[in-house]
């Protein structure tokens, strides 16, 4: 089971585009304050630098994923999360069918 | 001036993804039970199928649309809006700068 609508948030209009659109995302606000974003990486393979703590839930697709300094891809998928730690970078690989995510700081 | 927040929206957390990714949207629900949309185009020409008469308004880069049966393309930035009648199709091409957009029907 996965998270299909999120409600009561304030959404911002423009798009964030990464890697010349493999990944674009829409950023929103809950009622609480918290800023969270809906997204989707087409398939391809990136290097994603993180400022802080993330957690992804994947809503569509499936991703691989590999944690800073592990040698190991991960796969994850619908309904599935996974945390980024606050650490200099992950990387994440999508092959086939794009990768919906729901991503949260934390 | 252009809407770069929309408040109290419901977002369907899987993206919309056309024409391989040259086009990426997240609809979302007013509080009245309207549907609306927002997302990107990426640099490319692209002819879009319209079911319903719908209103593009730019919130970020710009845009040139052509409307069924027209032969003159027409400019459109941030801010701006145009209405799309519920015809057959349109063009819209982008060049540079990613076109960032709301779509209401009606």
């Amino acid at each position: 089971m996965t998270t299909e609508r999120i409600d009561n948030v304030s959404i911002t209009t423009r798009a964030n585009v990464y890697f010349d659109g493999k990944c674009v995302s829409h950023g929103f606000t809950l009622a609480d304050g918290s800023q969270q974003s809906v997204g989707v990486i087409l398939p391809s393979t990136l290097t994603f630098t993180t400022g802080a703590p993330e957690v992804m839930e994947g809503v569509a697709g499936a991703c691989e994923y590999r944690l800073a300094g592990a040698d190991a891809w991960v796969k994850s998928g619908v309904g599935e999360r996974f945390s980024v730690p606050g650490q200099p970078s992950f990387d994440i690989r999508v092959s086939g069918e794009p990768y919906c995510y729901i991503c949260r700081f934390g």
